[in-house]
């Protein structure tokens, strides 16, 4: 794999961790210093500890849905890199930003970050048309 | 100034261009390449022209309220450094990542994101008691 290649294949292995909800393999995936991690509505999480808790708390819930992600585009910047994509969690959509740098042969996660996407109201109209 | 100084005194200088709607100190503060940027509600822009574009129709908007930027926190990576902090606008929080790149003497901006923080319904309410 290219370096692109990998940025991507970590950005796979976040969704299949966060979905499967392999706690000891997102803890793997985030790198040890330097992190950092905006939920969407949350305030900013400062460092690994703060991290990792929220995710334990958010894999461990059972009312937390799938996420799909889609779109994936990586930009490379030397040994850090970004993957930008879209996250669809129970219909909605949200812009992402996940931030990884490598450490030996891994690509870790310095920082994730969700935006939800504003609906327009023509798509919010649709499914009322499915009904005629 | 040291390379955190610098790092926040490069945060502090994009919201200085955006509040006095600069947009030719905007247009400086964003590096020529690898940039992507996620305004609130708003899927990602991914490229220097469209980000420049968000940036002209947005410091052009007479409606665009100021933002205020507070608790700013500098993470610092080699020659790559993000600045968290939280904007608020119009009493909206928004929890925020700008990253930028060391260019020369410059740190010039690769990424800007913006989160909505969700109001805790305790201080949606307070309003009203001031009322009493």
């Amino acid at each position: 794999m290219n370096d692109i290649e990998e940025l991507l294949a970590a950005n796979a292995e976040y969704y299949r961790a966060f979905n499967s909800r392999d706690f000891a393999a997102m803890s793997r995936i985030w790198a040890d210093n330097h992190v950092s991690c905006i939920h969407p509505g949350w305030p900013a999480l400062m460092g690994r500890d703060a991290v990792i808790a929220s995710y334990r708390g958010i894999l461990t819930n059972p009312l937390q849905e799938r996420l799909e992600c889609s779109d994936a585009l990586a930009i490379l910047s030397g040994n850090e890199g970004r993957v930008i994509c879209v996250e669809t969690v129970n219909g909605m959509a949200l812009a992402v930003a996940n931030w990884f740098k490598r450490e030996g042969q891994a690509w870790r996660m310095i920082h994730h970050q969700a935006t939800a996407i504003a609906t327009p109201l023509q798509k919010l109209a649709e499914p009322s048309k499915r009904l005629n």
